[in-house]
């Protein structure tokens, strides 16, 4: 047995040393969610895991278990959860996960959270559950600070250009498109039905949302551009840029406050 | 007494012959939070409520009393919740009253309510609301349709040039700056203090939330990027041209929904 | 621009320096509710706003921004929930508002808060927010202390005569009649249909509750009893004595408690 | 073994007969709740179940088993939750178990249910449960009626003239009083201590509510009132009184209700 | 007038009086059930008062106000919810009761909570409630504890084998059958229909749930096992020992965490 | 790219085909539990997903992404939630997504859903989650059938006998115990650290529970007995035996439904 990251594989001694030793935590959140006839449903759940993973790896960090189901998907930006197979949660419980969750680790004795969101939709109720617990330990007098993002917002516009060329349809209609599927095709090509990609036009979405949605608005595929250029390599590199620009952004914050924190004994806390 | 589209000043029975006749209803959302120095507290609920009033007499409308209080305040796109007079709402709090207003107004016989948000936290939140409320609405077999919108997406590009001349912050810091002191000089000089503006730069803020905030990440203005470039005129091209822009497309979208429901008699649900 | 008490108008640069000059801070809540065809919806949300302002300008203190929509119309003090026009809260939301108002000003500073409310229905509700709020305060070490009070019961007996000359009709069926019509006359007369007003029999209501409501025993003017007797002067009377009433009771109430922790410094809560 | 109105005391079988029969449930709510040092803490319970007992016998309905526990004290009507052996629910709490009940009533084919209350502070919470109930039965179709009454208001002047002479402190002083205690005398006496009763000077209470509460505005007895002057024979008229009047105009209610749907086939919904 | 040491009888000076005396309360949780045509729909009820009276002679205890509505009934356990004359509450509310009853008691005082159940079903939800209610203890620095048990697990083999006599159809089909039926002969013979039982094969119910319920696995009596072999004797010798055990166990443990406390004052906390 | 049943790796056509001709869909539910220093945190995840993965390969099922955080883990069934590594959710939330995703599964025209449980803490909350859901579907006209189990209801006795030779310690303190190891051994060798294991005595716990948990009952392993007589071999055994009565029982119990609505057509609902 190998050394890991995954707090799923971890056991619980292990864990309790690696959190003694100052070790974040960084949670994978994703979504089960239809991602066209090319992509598996938990596309978003293994992309915020491999993503989560390179940041641990950096950082010395621990991947906790993912968030597998997330917010509804809309139809602006997942197609829209009156689809089949989308399969999701109310906000509140959404709230209730990454509150929960922040309060666990904190009671275990981890100092430093990280949320790494690969499900546009649930930022803003990851947002409000982070906030919640961390106002609460505050109040308990406990140091507990987390950190949270897409990991899409470190792809940075060099990046873009090199792969689309010019023709970047915008993160709006990326849903299924060439960056989730290339960093399929990278990571995980077995699970990819290339040759079931539809290469349509990318949807022509309002400046508003309505409800219920209007399903004629999310193209057939379910997908809301096309993923006909995506390419392994083109997934290789999106993960190298996108791990770096984490590694650098999100080490360094961590360093920084560990720096403040240097002098407090992390360890479980009796409650 | 002359004749308003606020339902706050309408009598109950002019605004029952109103929905019998199939206005839509308009709900001003904004917040109490700080802009600063030189704008009050409210600037996100009047800023709402006027884009709502003149969308309500393009499309023969209803502004419903605004939602005053809204969700917390972020730092990267409110200077964050810890700063006083800011005064928030949790999230399970703004999804209710979202929900909630959407059910009470469909029972009084409205078939189309448009949120026009002015708080930029607000809007996943009640878009939640609005989910929940809608499809409740579907199982029970009643059609009511709901749109939901932010109102600076309907300000083009060409307005920016033409008002920032190359020297446009980017969405994400205009928070007190020229875009909002502009459209509050217009519409509320009375209550700008311009002579009050701190002319600092915009705020450098970083790619990932992090809670608890760093005070020390916004301006002590409490702005995310300076207003010294504000002005009346400036305020006036703002709001015909978002004006307009969503007279076009929602009003569009009103008519739509309107012509294949215009079978169907409006009037007050017996419950 | 002048100096004044609203909340919503003030910065929060100018909030914050009479937050931290002992300021109490006092909430009007009201109701989008029915008034008869005479009255606006929103009568409910201005007669506490109006009260509230008297108040703060005598006891040196900030009106927040109202809180607008309220709890439940009941048929035996305002008509019923069953109408068009009034526009609701559940009971959950109203008590959320209340609470977290409570935690947020006492997050800021503020060390005294009074809700004052204008719609019968909301009281309890109220209460239990600002209760579950005190109480989570004190339990942190919080000195903060909360007032709340229904306008209504500070209008006394001799004024009541005087006005009414014997043909009071009860508090209980005051919804829509002489005291709201009579304040609104002399506060806001452009928003009062004087014309308007339906001279019918007081409601005949029974010594219980009954849902669903029976639509038949709240008259069709939606007012309790009749307005027709409703003057200007009759409204100023009772605006100078229950202002004065407030501020006498409250005030004495506010300097009592103010002694108390005069040695404490007021200022905004790290958290 | 003979025949009860207690819902408690019968087995499924005679219950389900009764209810196919059309025998509206009557549900006792009560509190534990200090009452002084002469009564014991479950007074508002026993007194909530005899008015009901007897409501039952004469409407031949069937008396639901009580809820115990209630809303908490407050200070104006009970001496205020800061006191040991008052042992209150949360609001959400008790609105919860007021709906719940309402829809389980209505599962097993009950089409008329009472809520008969003995603690002040319940009212509006249980006015909110049973609109939330009702409100959801009317969207599924089912036509269950629901009623909700404190029973002092069926306590007449002339009552209070008899038993009083003249020296009523006011219903919201009544707390421990003459009218409880005279109750409790006539129909608990083994549960009084009448030697106990501390004959204090009425409670002087503000117009508002203050929280946390002032423990000194409470006398040292717990009681608003002094129960001094109560007796068996008060109690007896009290509650002969008072059962006459529900009996007239529930039992009125009541059959007008049932006439209306007698041509419906009452029966276990089979859900 | 004799002494008691049920809560519901006490007034709330001897209450406070026991409390201070370091009482430890015992909270009886029934249900509101069907339990065949031979037993009252309170019989949880009153088996879980019964053994919490006789625990609290044994440790110098208090015995609360029963809890009386409890959680659904399952079909495996006590034959469905959807049987009418069951009348349950939600999960949620179960909890919230469990959790505010611990927190009640704590600010009265009290030191040490024993929930003593009386229905299957129900002790997860308790559970749930009092892990609530004591995390929020320990972090406000307050040394609470509490107990859950269900009776029947101090019902031990022998009692057990000289009862049935090697027919003992298992703890999951008891429902209804000999044990409660033979308590219920001997605490409260008034209230059994011994003549009704009805003497059917136990249930057949598989090793799964089924949600909605099939009625049929349910036997017509709404029992799961046959009460036929039930006697008042039967029922006394299960009182005598259960009870002897619960004294034991639960009296040793108590006095085990009084030690421990014993240089604490205890008292009714100022929150 | 191989057939599979797991709906995280299907994409949305492929899983809408399958629902579309009827196919059952398994929710495996685990929990983050520490199970010793010998198996990995996420071993319930592992085990419940193992036992979907066989069931839905003999009823032609669709195994759902797994529930990966659960309930608390209580110290009489997984050693107390105390103990880090152990990272869990409140009651709430766990019937929160059992409820939303059954409804989820509804809206995708799924017409049966099976949970399988893996962690002994989940079933009840599980349960309030189906059953609420499942309530909801038949109001709303929706025939959707749930089936909730723990696999180790499938262990048969003479499988007990053949592992544990007469030492089969109970269910109740088989925690990280020979059962879990066995089947980890045959399933996930590479997950388990053997040679960490540790042999201590199986934990004497109490027939109540106590909150605060007594860290000292959990023995120091975490574990409730030993796992040092584990083997593949058992494992293998264990996994065959359980796979095929779930097969046989639950196979059984979903053709019986199958064929009762066989005559309506399976497919998405519009909502």
């Amino acid at each position: 047995m190998t050394s890991t990251v995954l707090m799923e594989e971890l056991d619980a001694f292990t864990y309790r040393e690696m959190v003694g030793r100052g070790a974040p935590v960084i949670v994978p959140v994703g979504a089960i969610e239809q991602h066209g006839p090319h992509l598996p449903l938990q596309t978003d759940v293994l992309l915020a895991k491999a993503m989560s993973r390179r940041l641990a790896e950096d950082v010395d960090g621990i991947v906790a278990a993912p968030v597998v189901y997330g917010y509804k998907s809309q139809q602006r930006s997942g197609g829209g959860n009156h689809l089949a197979g989308t399969t999701s949660l109310d906000a509140t419980t959404v709230i209730a996960i990454a509150r929960t969750l922040t309060l666990e680790f904190a009671r275990h004795g981890v100092r430093q959270v990280v949320f790494l969101n690969g499900h546009f939709e649930n930022y803003q109720f990851l947002y409000e559950g982070v906030e919640l617990a961390t106002t609460e330990l505050v109040q308990r007098g406990l140091k507990v600070s987390a950190i949270l993002l897409s990991y899409w917002d470190f792809v940075d516009d060099a990046t873009i250009e090199e792969i689309y060329r010019g023709s970047f349809p915008g993160w709006d209609v990326e849903h299924g498109g060439v960056l989730e599927t290339s960093l399929m095709l990278h990571l995980h090509p077995e699970l990819v039905h290339a040759e079931r990609v539809m290469d349509l036009p990318a949807a022509q979405l309002p400046r508003f949302d309505r409800l219920p949605a209007r399903p004629e608005l999310t193209p057939v595929s379910g997908c809301l551009s096309s993923a006909a250029a995506a390419s392994e390599s083109a997934g290789r590199l999106l993960l190298e840029r996108t791990s770096a620009a984490l590694a650098d952004t999100i080490g360094a914050e961590l360093r920084t406050q560990h720096m403040v924190t240097a002098h407090a004994t992390p360890g479980p806390n009796t409650l």
